[in-house]
C-alpha cells in the first residue's frame, strides 16, 4: 500500500528531478537553494518519505552534525531531566544529539566511547562514570574530540559545567544552622568528585558557622541505588540512636530514603514544634516536592547548566571559543519546604 | 602525547599487517578468523585505539546490528526502566541499541523516527506516545522496519509487548475489596490506549466484585507531569470531599501526587485502624518502596517485557519469527506495602 520510497540520493534526485549537487546544497543548508526548488524538494520529502542517508553524508564530511551526550544512568532523574534540556537545545541549534548511557558499568562506558568515536561526532558533553570510569579511554576520547564534561570532571584538560557546590552547599548549612540545630551530612558513597566537594563544602560551612561537623559516610552494594543507600544508613542510624535533629542528605534520593526509613520508624519530620527531625536534601529531584513532607533542598539549574554546556561545545567545535575557563560552577537556588 | 589512530580500515589493516578481507570477516564475527590472527588484532585494536567506522560498514550491508530504541520520555522512571533494560539484552545479544527520547513531542517522534531510518535500524522497538503520534509516520516506519510496540499498540499490524492491564487491575481492584472499601479509580489523562484500557478493566472488576465503580478523571495542562495531576485531583477531591476511603492511582506517579496532598491536609495513610485513607498504586515505580507510607502497588514485570520483546523483534529481524500473536500481555505481581 505504500509508495515505494526512494533509497538513495539519485532515486531521490530523479524523482524529484533536481540535481544532486543541489539536493546536497538543500541538505547541507535549505535556505542556500531558490526558494521554488526548496519548495519543491520539501515538496517531494513529504510525499515520499525519503530519507537521506545522514550517516552517508556525514562521513563525507570533516565534521559530523551530531553531538555525543554520555550520562551515567537515565534511570537516575537528575541525568534524564539533564539530558532532556540538553537534546532540545541541541535540536534547536541543528545539531543531532545522541545519548549513550552506560547504565553505571564502566565497560560499557567505554563502550559508549567507541560506538561515538565510531560515528564521527562533531563533539560530546560528558558526565563521567567518575572513578569507576576508564580514564585511558576517556583521554583519548576527549583528545580527539571537542568534549565538555558534565557535573563532575575528571581530567582538568576538558571544559567542566556544572553545579557550584562550595556555593550550594554553604547556602543550605546557613539556612540550617540558622533555622534550629545545626546539621549532620549523609554522604553519597565516595562515586565521583562532585561527592567529595560536597562534604568537604559541609565540612567548611559547618567551621563558618562555629559548629563542629559531622559526616555520616553513605555505602551499599550498589551506590547507584542511593535510595537504598539513604534507607539502610538512616535504619542503622535509628538504630543507634541520631546523631542530630537535623540530617543534610548529599542529594535528594538519600534524603528519601532517610524519610523513608524515618516514616517506618513513626518520626514526624518537618520544622514544626510537633516535629522530630529536619530533613534536607540537594538537587530538586522532580519528586522532591511530592515527597510527604516535600523536601527542603538546593535547586541545582538545570536550564542554565545545559545551557551553558551546550554553548561552550559548540563554540568549541566552531574555533570560536574565546573562553578559557576550565570551570563553570552554576549557582544552585534554596527551595524551602516542608521538611526543614 | 596520543599516539596517531588509524583513521581507515586501510590504515589499520596496515597497521596490522593483517589483509581488509580478514580485518573485515573480524570484524563481522571475531570467531571467524583464526585464533592467532584474532589475538593480533585485538592486540592492535587495543595499542592503537582504533574504531572501525561501524556506520561505514553497516552502509554497504543489507542490515545493520543496530536497534532502534523509542519512548516518550526517559524522565518517566517507567521507560527509564524498561530502556536499561533493553539496551543490557540488546547488547549481549551482539546488537547495539540506539535510544531515541521525542521527549513527550509528537514532532520529536517523527523527527526521532526519520533519524532511524536514516540510519538504517535493523529493527526498533517503540513505545508510542499514543494519541499524539503522528499515525502516517510510525505506519510508514513500521511498514519499511521490523518493529515491536512496547506497552502501548497504536496499530495491530505490529505486534505489542505490554503489560497485562485486564489481569493486573482485576487482581489489585480484588485484593482492595476484600481488605477494606472498594476502591475509586483515578484515572491518568487519555495519553494512550493502555490508560483507557486500565479504567475499562476497574470497571469491569468492580461489576465483578458487586460494587458499583466510580472513575475520576485526571487532567492537566502537562498529561506526562503525572505527580502533578494526582496532586492537583487529590487537592480538588478534599475540597470537595473525598468519595471514598480507598483510592486506586492508575499508576505510582499519581498516587504520589495524591498522597503528597493528603500528607498535606493531615490524613494518614495506610491500611490501619488509625488510618483515614488507603491509596494504591500500578507500575511499581523505583520510588514506591520509599515513599511515605510506602506504596502497595502492581509491579509491572520490567524484565519479562523487556525479555520478550527483544526476543520477538530479533526473531522477526532474522526471519525466523513463526509467533503469530499480535500481542504478548505480561502479568503484573501485586506488591503489598503500607499504603493499602
Amino acid at each position: 500500500m505504500e509508495k515505494a520510497v526512494p533509497r538513495t540520493m539519485e532515486e531521490f534526485s530523479t524523482a524529484c528531478g533536481v540535481s544532486r549537487p543541489t539536493l546536497s546544497k538543500f541538505f547541507e543548508d535549505p535556505g542556500s537553494v531558490k526558494k521554488s526548488t526548496r519548495r519543491l524538494i520539501e515538496a517531494k520529502l513529504e510525499e515520499t518519505g525519503f530519507q537521506p542517508n545522514l550517516y552517508a553524508r556525514n562521513l563525507n564530511r570533516k565534521q559530523t552534525r551530531s553531538i555525543g551526550i554520555v550520562v551515567p544512568a537515565i534511570t537516575d532523574p537528575f541525568y534524564a531531566q539533564l539530558v532532556t534540556r540538553l537534546e532540545l537545545i541541541l535540536r534547536e541549534e541543528g545539531y543531532w544529539p545522541l545519548m549513550i548511557s552506560p547504565h553505571g558499568r564502566p565497560e560499557l562506558e567505554r563502550e559508549g566511547l567507541a560506538t561515538l568515536q565510531s560515528l564521527r561526532v562533531g563533539g560530546a558533553l560528558i558526565a563521567p562514570l567518575g572513578y569507576d570510569s576508564d580514564a585511558t579511554a576517556l583521554a583519548r576520547f576527549t583528545g580527539q574530540t571537542p568534549c565538555v564534561f558534565l557535573d563532575n570532571g575528571i581530567d582538568e584538560n576538558v571544559p567542566l559545567v556544572g553545579n557550584d557546590n562550595r556555593q550550594s552547599i554553604r547556602m543550605i548549612v546557613d539556612y540550617l544552622c540558622r533555622s534550629g540545630t545545626p546539621p549532620v551530612y549523609i554522604n553519597t558513597p565516595p562515586v565521583n568528585r562532585s561527592s567529595g566537594q560536597r562534604s568537604a563544602s559541609y565540612e567548611a560551612a559547618m567551621q563558618a558557622n562555629g559548629h563542629a561537623p559531622l559526616v555520616i559516610e553513605g555505602s551499599g552494594p550498589d551506590p547507584w541505588d542511593l535510595e537504598k543507600v539513604g534507607y539502610d544508613r538512616m535504619q542503622a542510624m535509628l538504630a543507634e540512636g541520631l546523631p542530630g535533629q537535623t540530617l543534610l542528605c548529599a542529594n535528594d534520593r538519600l534524603a528519601f530514603g532517610v524519610i523513608a526509613a524515618a516514616h517506618e520508624a513513626g518520626l514526624k519530620i518537618g520544622h514544626g514544634d510537633g516535629d522530630d527531625l529536619r530533613v534536607a536534601g540537594h538537587d530538586d529531584h522532580p519528586l522532591s516536592r511530592y515527597s510527604a513532607p516535600s523536601l527542603t533542598t538546593m535547586a541545582q539549574d538545570y536550564d542554565e547548566m545545559a545551557r551553558r554546556a551546550c554553548a561552550r561545545l559548540l563554540a568549541m567545535i566552531s574555533g570560536t571559543d574565546d573562553d578559557d575557563a576550565q570551570q563553570v560552577l552554576v549557582p544552585a537556588k534554596l527551595v524551602l519546604r516542608a521538611s526543614a
